[in-house]
């Protein structure tokens, strides 16, 4: 059974099975023009991400299913970014007529696994043929775990600087897979080709981050450490001195980047789909608190710098204490005119 | 400039140039991990469109200004069948990357001003690369004009059909820019052509419809007058009389039909996006209040018939009295066994 051959309305049919019925926040679920949602909020996010085949996926690398976990990862991750649960999910695909039904019941499988996993549902969507290529557009709409969200802008000199996780892992896998798909069936990369395949949003570290800290300003690291420390950075109207030796780095990622041959700088700075998220707090926090956190979470929070006056710019401080600037695009070294010398 | 070089930060400062500044129910636009709303009803309704160039548009015959214009009328419609305004709107457009800048900011322009006209507000969107083709992913979020959404399920048996505008214009139009993009141009078929290129949501008559009628049941025709009737049929457990002779029909999309040697039917039942309400009041309803409507709303508002048993079906009366099946393709005749005669 393909796209072409299904019908619109047994597909819808099948689609609704797989997500069963609405929760209780939800009056109106797939089938009507519209869902209907009860807010419980005075403030809301809207956020929309969009995945084409061969530029963000390629279903040799990836199931359908995985696909589908993904895509909401990435989804949910901004509300999470923004201090936010996520609760309603919309999703558009559009994919070609030879499409088996199959396969999109195989990516909703795996959507509505994982957005139930982050606590939200799909209430709604499109899937609409394409000439070629499978595209994916979702939206998720959100509510703040506190009283408002938590934006970009709010970053202020001596904050401290954290990231949740490990980086580095999300591009040694997409390397690996790109490389050679049979390399990334070695146990020693495993935890890095799982966390290009399988990334998790930090839905519930966001949730006690904001409960427990007070933070004041988040992003997620979905376009590489380096460029969401520069948005960070232009938003709060800050700079940043990050300690190199303070970032998180999975060490299977490391094990990558040496038995490939990469720079290991990439992998951390530059590599995209991390999910993690990179926040500032105010001063007075406490260790315990982390600690717990940490535990609760089941993730890793880092202290990786501190927030500093702008003209200081984004700065990456070696272990000798000198700082050379970051660049969106990875490092530049001072006096060499903004040339890589790595 | 194309989509490869512009690069995205100055691509969304583009677009936010277009956007302008939030309105007062946006405290954060476009810029941030997510957009921050304002909702201000106890519910909300969420609606997602896709939309893909060569299955549902073609660039040769319509201009991205006028997409972008056509892609919020038809998202917004689905808000104003649930009889709610639309008030934020997210774009997803995944285009390839040798795409030039300007023809995606034409798309802006035209969404733009088409939401601003609908009382909406674009808060935030995604713009990817694709291998090929354009497509589309808008996402609406409104609230009713009245204290709960409209649904399809509420119409009952002695209720009056009704529908607003002229039927017949969209497919006609369609079928002069297939055949012959010439022929679109002659000032007799002119108005069903611009019924294709420009289709106007009726989010201002759903508004006075739902503040002015006692309305049980409302969907927008965007798949065609047959397939909505059952659809309508379906959700709230009837059937339908509908007057043959009472539909409403664009004069122009007669010509077209006459013209073009095709069957007047299929442009009236079968013809999509042409994005007009299809609802049901219950009796009690006064002419001089259809009569105002109308006469605000700028637009025609016509009693095609009854609202029947479900054991009925959805029934196509003509001026003899005598009822034919209409099925969700069309017409089919008594004692035929379900074959088309025209």
């Amino acid at each position: 059974m393909t796209l072409e051959t299904i019908g619109e309305r047994e597909l819808i049919r099948e689609i609704a099975k797989i997500i069963g019925p609405c929760g209780k926040n939800t009056l109106v679920g797939i089938g009507d023009d519209a869902a209907v949602i009860r807010p419980s909020k005075k403030t809301q996010v809207i956020t929309t991400d969009a995945f084409a085949e061969w530029i963000h996926f390629r279903t040799d690398h990836i199931s359908h299913d995985q696909i589908g976990a993904k895509v909401i990862a990435a989804t949910v991750s901004d509300c999470a970014a923004m201090g936010c649960a996520p609760k309603w999910v919309t999703v558009s695909i559009a994919a070609p007529e030879e499409t088996a039904v199959e396969k999109i019941l195989s990516l909703y499988h795996g959507m509505n696994r994982a957005a139930k996993s982050y606590g939200c549902e799909i209430v709604g969507g499109d899937t609409i043929r394409s000439m070629a290529d499978l595209t994916l557009s979702l939206t998720a709409v959100g509510e703040p775990f506190g009283d408002e969200p938590v934006t970009r802008s709010g970053a202020r000199v001596g904050d401290d600087l954290f990231v949740t996780g490990m980086l580095g892992g999300a591009m040694a896998g997409l390397l690996l897979l790109y490389k050679d798909p049979a390399l990334s069936l070695e146990k020693n990369y495993r935890s890095s080709v799982m966390r290009y395949l399988e990334p998790e949003a930090r839905v519930d570290a966001s949730r006690r981050i904001v409960a427990h800290l007070p933070v004041t300003s988040m992003i997620d690291v979905s376009d590489g450490l380096s460029v969401e420390l520069h948005h960070l950075a232009r938003e709060s109207g800050v700079g940043f001195h990050v300690e190199l030796d303070a970032v998180p780095v999975l060490p299977s990622a490391i094990e990558v980047a040496t038995d490939l041959g990469e720079p290991l700088d990439a992998l951390i700075f530059q590599g995209g789909e991390e999910f993690e998220l990179l926040f500032t707090v105010s001063p007075g926090w406490e260790d315990e608190t982390i600690e717990a956190i940490r535990r609760e979470a089941g993730v890793e929070i880092t202290r990786i710098g501190i927030v500093a006056p702008a003209e200081e710019g984004v700065l990456l401080v070696g272990p000798d204490g000198d700082g050379r600037a970051l660049s969106e695009e990875g490092f530049e070294h001072f006096g060499e005119g903004g040339a890589k010398e790595d």
